[in-house]
């Protein structure tokens, strides 16, 4: 809950900053908490690393801490993002393998990511996929190790079951797995359109955001209402995408825009036009800040988050 | 523990059937773990199932359930194993994954598995990629989700740190990218071969043994004294494996004999000779043995196991 009448006001943060600041303490943390060389081996460690380092928005850990900032007394705030901080990191190394394995020439054959090589390009197939299936491994070796405190076992039990479920065959690899037979099918019916993206975005922000509820000691209404906030924002985020895709400039997606149009996928502006993709996105943003406010959420920076989602250029 | 003296005789049960009565069991449980559509999409659901229902010999998961027993008093072994089950099946369903993967076409690529064509050939490149990460990915769902029993967590979360630290980059998935860059090497030096097959296969084994101690409520010095025998019989069965890969014929193995030695891979033989092989084979056999004792397990049928791994001919 955030502070609420007579409590003194809170250090107002512009977004960009506090953006800024949640993605340092990932990045610091992904380095910290990612073991190395002779633990890992060297060869394979580098790999991993690679696509790490190659950064990105962090939006998905960033979405982890704001839900367990959100979803503690104020304070008791930076206590719970600690306690999240784990998830967090365990969520961007599941992001991060899903980005490998899909731009692998066996599924989008995508030789440029977020402005550099692919995995595959600096290291091979070979390696590339066990680059992933070591960041994979490695998030359940996170979420299972920290934090060590033995009272949290309960809690980590319910983050693990809720981002497991996500990223596998019920979420990201089954929603993976539909885009892989949908290519050359272009308009995708709505209700598969939806249930793709659902399965193959959408789960793990959710998942992401439930995780730092869960971490952070959120009540089961609290909890409840940021899934119900994350399943908005995660299709809120995979239209704007799609959008972005035909509009952006290959500079700022860092990949090459209208690249999936091309490849025949169908896409929210192929199904449903440019101006209703709009509109659908604006409908899900409003329908996750109300998520928010029926759990008292509303002034919390998941909000913001979300403005940020459906606003950005990139 | 075994019972001992006063108690009545157990019935005395032949090691086939043993192994025939828990592998019927595992391949049950098999089934029923895991999700079916339309909660995981048709087309990845059958590449999973697949794999999964090509059988083997499903010794890592056996060796769980025998662990559960061994370390638990005759009179709740039954219970001990029932609560092992899911750890058990988690551990052959990343098993499986790690063929899938380690059979594709930029790894080692292998056309036939146990006597049938390999996930790429039926599914392709993608969905089989997929079909592993889909694996992995619902290991960690099933440990986290099964047996539900809250005062379990504490059981849970240990046995998903060791699982999760064995198949990742610090064992299997480090012990395979090892591998990949040591083909054309086909002498490793000893140390070399030695950790690579240590990760590759070795952890796993000895995960599966530990994790099964650790949710069947084993004391600190019997999961300790399971964690040394799986290391040991961890690397017997390495060692044997290269043996049979040299001497096997390809019915028996499912797979083409001398293929390792055929693509310049370093084993056993090709380091020691065949006739150290067998002796280094024996010498882990009775560590094994001599670590059960150490804690009183050597009645269990983790001795009889042992004693499997090493006399097997496939």
């Amino acid at each position: 809950m955030r502070a609420q009448g007579g409590s003194p006001p809170r250090v107002i943060m512009q977004l960009t900053e506090y953006i800024g600041a949640r993605r340092a303490q990932v990045d610091e943390a992904l380095g910290r908490f990612l073991p190395s060389p002779p633990a890992f081996p060297r060869v394979v460690y580098d790999a991993m690393r690679y696509s790490i380092d190659a950064g990105g928005k962090r939006l998905r850990p960033i979405l982890t801490l704001a839900a367990a900032e959100a979803v503690a007394e104020p304070s008791a705030a930076d206590r719970a993002v600690e306690l999240a901080l784990p998830a967090a990191c365990a969520v961007e190394l599941i992001h991060t393998y899903s980005l490998i394995h899909d731009d692998l020439p066996a599924m989008d054959d995508d030789s440029l990511r977020r402005g550099r090589p692919t995995n595959h390009v600096v290291y091979g197939e070979g390696m590339a996929i066990l680059a992933g299936d070591g960041l994979l491994t490695e998030a359940f070796a996170l979420l299972s190790n920290e934090p060590p405190d033995a009272d949290l076992a309960p809690r980590k039990i319910r983050a693990i079951q809720t981002i497991a479920t996500a990223a596998g065959a019920a979420g990201m690899v089954g929603g993976q797995a539909i885009d892989l037979l949908a290519v050359g099918a272009s308009t995708l019916d709505k209700h598969s359109l939806q249930d793709m993206h659902a399965r193959k975005t959408g789960a793990l922000i959710r998942a992401a955001a439930v995780a730092g509820a869960i971490m952070g000691g959120g009540t089961t209404s609290a909890i409840a209402a940021v899934e119900e906030y994350g399943r908005h924002l995660g299709l809120a985020f995979q239209i704007v995408d799609d959008i972005l895709d035909v509009e952006g400039d290959a500079k700022d997606l860092g990949k090459t825009a209208g690249k999936d149009a091309k490849a025949g996928k169908p896409t929210y502006p192929s199904t449903y036009g440019l101006e209703q993709s709009r509109r659908l996105a604006a409908d899900r943003h409003t329908d996750a800040i109300t998520a928010l406010r029926s759990a008292g959420l509303a002034e919390s920076r998941l909000a913001d988050i979300a403005h940020w989602v459906v606003k950005r250029t990139n």
